[in-house]
């Protein structure tokens, strides 16, 4: 399970991109808050595991990269659990 | 540029996963109401182009096989257009 308090703490690299409070500023980076938590940590490993290439994924796989499953789980709770915002 | 009621009819398909109003029931699935259009595009694109792999990325290879890109852009315009909703 992941830990929300913890995940905020490692999503400051995150938030370059993903925005302050996961609605990205950058329109072809993807809104994370409200995401599924699931949905979040399967994206996550498949960036690090290479399952995703092309276009932004090198970005994202160098982030991934340097991510253990507890990073990552604490992330994806940390962004599923803020209020989510479109546009 | 994308045509949101084109989208809306081509998301019928889609709804089966991803919840009648973009918000998916299943924890697995993104939610995709109010994420970024161009980002969804780009998400759309790297299915069909087969630049993701691994887990679900099977499923939405076939389902974005059969689209257009006039498809993905209308499809992209209707999401990006419903109102974001976290769980």
């Amino acid at each position: 399970e992941g830990d929300v308090d913890a995940g905020k703490q490692k999503s400051a690299v995150c938030a370059a991109c993903h925005g302050q409070n996961g609605v990205a500023q950058i329109p072809t980076y993807p809104n994370l808050a409200g995401q599924n938590e699931q949905y979040l940590v399967m994206a996550m490993k498949a960036y690090k595991g290479g399952q995703r290439q092309g276009g932004q994924a090198a970005i994202m796989q160098g982030q991934a990269a340097a991510l253990t499953d507890q990073d990552i789980a604490n992330l994806a709770a940390y962004y599923a659990s803020l209020p989510a915002k479109g546009k």
